[in-house]
């Protein structure tokens, strides 16, 4: 007990030599019986209605499998398998996935974050000369990365951003204004930031189907009604005019304003790429309903076909519109992040997004949001530079850059042409090729019997097979110490190990089931074969 | 033009080469005329009530002009100061403070960023063993620093956390669960975390004045309600019971829920260190009204007397009250970071919160949340982990890292009292000594010619006062290329360049004016001499 503490407090502070108020003259009304504070009940009811698949209840049950694996013992010898395959989420440096970090990177930031580094005798028997010449530079910009920076990230970074787009599209040198750039500690913050300051309560936004969950999630966070508009399977996921029109036209029979529209392009979970045309009428929607254009423009640098379906920025189809209404009009926020293409660089929380056609007292708000969060990892502000200036032709790193990242690039593309090869070779699966992104997201076409199982479990059926795929029936057991393992949902081998996400954690059609895998996992020709001797004993068993 | 890729999409998707819905049989309605989607009218109307002096228009003049200075030309010459002195913002590793970072700490960051160094055959001639070791061990742990790691944080630096906080406490091994603890982006991040999951739209929170705007700012976004509670001023801004039942009282009378009480301990902007006794009643308090208790701990390593006036956490106190009841009862959120203490490690973005007595399922709900954003920077969870484990004595660090963190200390104490006792003495000013944190908050009584002036301007007086300091009047004038610069407000060679936020950003009683200045700059004399000078031209002006 701090007496003297205590003493020194009551000589100094007179209220506390006193009673309290409450023993004043007139009795005070007995304190109301505690309660806890927070309960379901009582918490901000919105958060109960936001969903977030990605790592929701199979992730966790992944997890706990992980932690049983790595403690070994009989729990461990216990399970079907003897590692779990993370395909549930875009982490491509996570342990198990083979995607090492860019060593240029890695360099330049060890300098960064060491600076002793790069004026040490022994730097250049370390590190090559560009590499050197980087971290100085970014040093004398950026000072000590343990102090904040402006809050919309270092400017000399978001000058370098700005040449990046410009180049990118083809624009004119100039046109592009670093002012209008905020770094963000990621695409999501970036996401967060700019829905929580564009929304009202009650305000539409128009959502592709199937979407990543940050969507919804964030909508449901800010009380926000999210506006599906399907997108076209058959045509590899690609966009209809027609759903549009009608998603605007059921918007504004519920008397719901759409105020935004969210396009993740390429597609994520889809792997789809959008053609100019679709996105010239995105555009010109856009103007016509006076919509907030959101690109989600995160994987701009994972396409596996750069002839056929290149990518296109919004801002470079909205900068070449014929109406300069069109082109002044139509407001754009556009993200991108160094989480994703081949840097994977997710743990670091980089990215930046650029708002165009924005009003300017609009970006003062937004950027005096921005400044309550201080300022985005400074490292991940490095990881943006690296990002949007790489290694040129002729620098000392350049070659093995080119050979890491090509490799990254390659790998992906394989992987992701070999899996939906054999998906479609699947009885009872299908499976749209992908044009970019990380992902496949096959189609289940499901067995009567499983849709009744599955309804009886009171869970949708294809996180009914995703669970089952995992083996997170078993882990039910394990828990409930009953020993007597198999026979659960009708056949423990079945497990895999594998983590894929059900496609109802990310939107479908109704009555269409999928599930969404990474086309990150080596050993793919492994990894596979499990699914196939998964998926074929699911539709025996569910005949 | 791209169209190939056009021509490619058309064919694939039968919806593209039909019309768009806009032209079947009937005619739609024409499309509204174009708008802005975003304006101030239309955006979330809470953002506009957010306030955040920290960084607003002070700030963002001090910076144009540290633009200017670096510039050059007859536009830096002009100024009548050569530096900007930012004493607004607490961030020890800015640029023209002195603060370094701990070489222990960066050794370390730096191999887990780039692991090659750890395995070199020079790093033994670079690093100290244990540097090399607990990057082994962190890198073991986590693998990738560019891989996200559990939206939690990783489980052996939470596991460490909880360590620390019971050796730190005295508490039981074992007593602090590690899965309530979540590390965060920061202290700022882990508040927005728990406030917007606490918090319905309405509720109120009791909020310290003084307080740190980023309370104020995050409850405007929610559209919650601040319940002020004043500091007393005479006793090192010390508690008053009588206060807070008047603050209760009022919210009850205004029908506002009293859901969450903040405490800032040690306390920013006023720098007092709270007694024992004044935070067992602030428990108290929070047990008899069914309060969430929110305690923002992040300068819980600055204490200046820690004989006197030590730092207890409220986990300790809340452990240690005597009705079993209350140790169970009373809900506990409380915040670290690696941003202040000794490590100063502000744009690293790390920190962590703990979670005491919060019920399983709205700890889940929290869980959720966090998982959107994926997982808090990985090099701030390293930080979290330096931070509440330092090199001990006899480790190959120690002698240097206990060398830095001691001058860190001192400089701040030193600069603290001396800064103090200067205030002190001018006319017009009076200043409560710190106890710890990193900032002071003077008086100053401001003569009626200085109030009549700034209702003239439309500005509170001590906003006139820390602009006058700034010379931001001057910019005003250069900004609209007026060029007669002097006699704007009275007096141009006042202007120091010195940064400090006016009191009325951070909430002090009517009609009393402060401004917060930060202990961290270096050259305090000089810097005093300039306030004390400015301070009398400007007191002498409006006598």
């Amino acid at each position: 007990m701090p007496d003297s503490a205590a003493a020194n407090t009551a000589s100094a502070n007179p209220s506390s030599s006193k009673p309290t108020t409450t023993s004043t003259s007139t009795p005070p009304p007995p304190p109301p019986q505690h309660k806890k504070a927070l309960s379901l009940e009582t918490i901000n009811q919105a958060v109960l209605q936001v969903e977030y698949a990605v790592r929701g209840e199979l992730a966790i049950k992944a997890d706990k499998y992980t932690q049983t694996l790595d403690a070994g013992g009989s729990a461990a010898s216990d399970l079907p398998f003897t590692k779990v395959v993370t395909a549930n989420i875009g982490n491509p440096q996570q342990r198990g996935l083979d995607q090492q970090p860019i060593t240029f990177w890695r360099q330049v930031i060890a300098m960064c974050e060491y600076p002793d580094l790069m004026g040490h005798p022994l730097a250049d028997k370390i590190f090559p000369p560009d590499a050197i010449a980087r971290a100085r530079a970014l040093h004398k910009d950026i000072g000590s990365t343990g102090a904040y920076t402006h809050s919309k990230g270092v400017l000399s970074i978001r000058r370098k951003v700005a040449t990046f787009i410009e180049q990118r599209d083809g624009a004119a040198p100039g046109s592009v204004d670093p002012e209008h750039i905020f770094l963000t500690a990621g695409a999501s913050a970036g996401v967060a930031q700019i829905m929580s300051v564009a929304l009202r309560r009650g305000e539409g936004v128009m959502i592709p189907i199937p979407q990543y969950p940050l969507y919804t999630a964030t909508l449901a966070n800010l009380s926000c009604k999210p506006l599906p508009y399907n997108l076209t399977e058959e045509t590899r996921w690609g966009l209809s005019s027609k759903v549009l029109a009608t998603t605007l036209d059921d918007a504004r029979s519920a008397n719901v304003r759409a105020k935004a529209l969210v396009v993740i392009n390429p597609g994520n979970p889809t792997g789809g790429c959008l053609s100019y045309d679709d996105m010239k009428k995105i555009v010109q929607l856009c103007y016509d309903h006076s919509i907030l254009l959101c690109a989600d423009e995160v994987y701009q640098n994972n396409i596996y076909d750069r002839e056929n379906k290149p990518f296109y920025s919004f801002r470079k189809v909205l900068m070449e519109m014929e109406d300069e209404n069109v082109r002044r009009g139509v407001e754009l926020v556009s993200f991108h992040s160094i989480s994703k293409g081949v840097s994977g660089e997710c743990g670091r929380r980089g990215g930046y997004m650029e708002l165009v056609n924005i009003e300017q007292d609009v970006v003062d708000q937004i950027y005096k949001m921005a400044s309550i969060t201080l300022c985005p990892p400074v490292t991940g502000q490095i990881g943006v530079d690296l990002l949007v200036d790489p290694p040129k032709p002729g620098d000392a790193s350049y070659d093995l850059w080119h050979e890491e990242t090509s490799a990254t690039q390659q790998g992906l593309k394989d992987r992701s042409a070999y899996m939906s090869e054999r998906f479609n070779a699947l009885p009872g699966m299908s499976c749209q090729p992908a044009e970019g992104a990380m992902y496949l997201f096959p189609q289940i076409d499901m067995p009567d019997r499983a849709l009744q199982r599955a309804e009886e479990l009171g869970k949708p059926a294809d996180v009914m097979y995703a669970l089952e795929l995992l083996g997170a029936y078993l882990w039910a057991q394990v828990d409930a110490r009953v020993r007597q393992l198999t026979f659960v949902v009708g056949g423990l081998a079945d497990a895999t190990g594998i983590c894929a996400v059900a496609g109802s954690g990310f939107g479908q059609e109704d009555d269409t089931y999928h599930i969404r895998v990474t086309a990150l996992c080596p050993g793919v020709e492994d990894y596979v074969k499990k699914i196939e001797t998964f998926h074929k004993d699911f539709m025996a068993k569910y005949a």
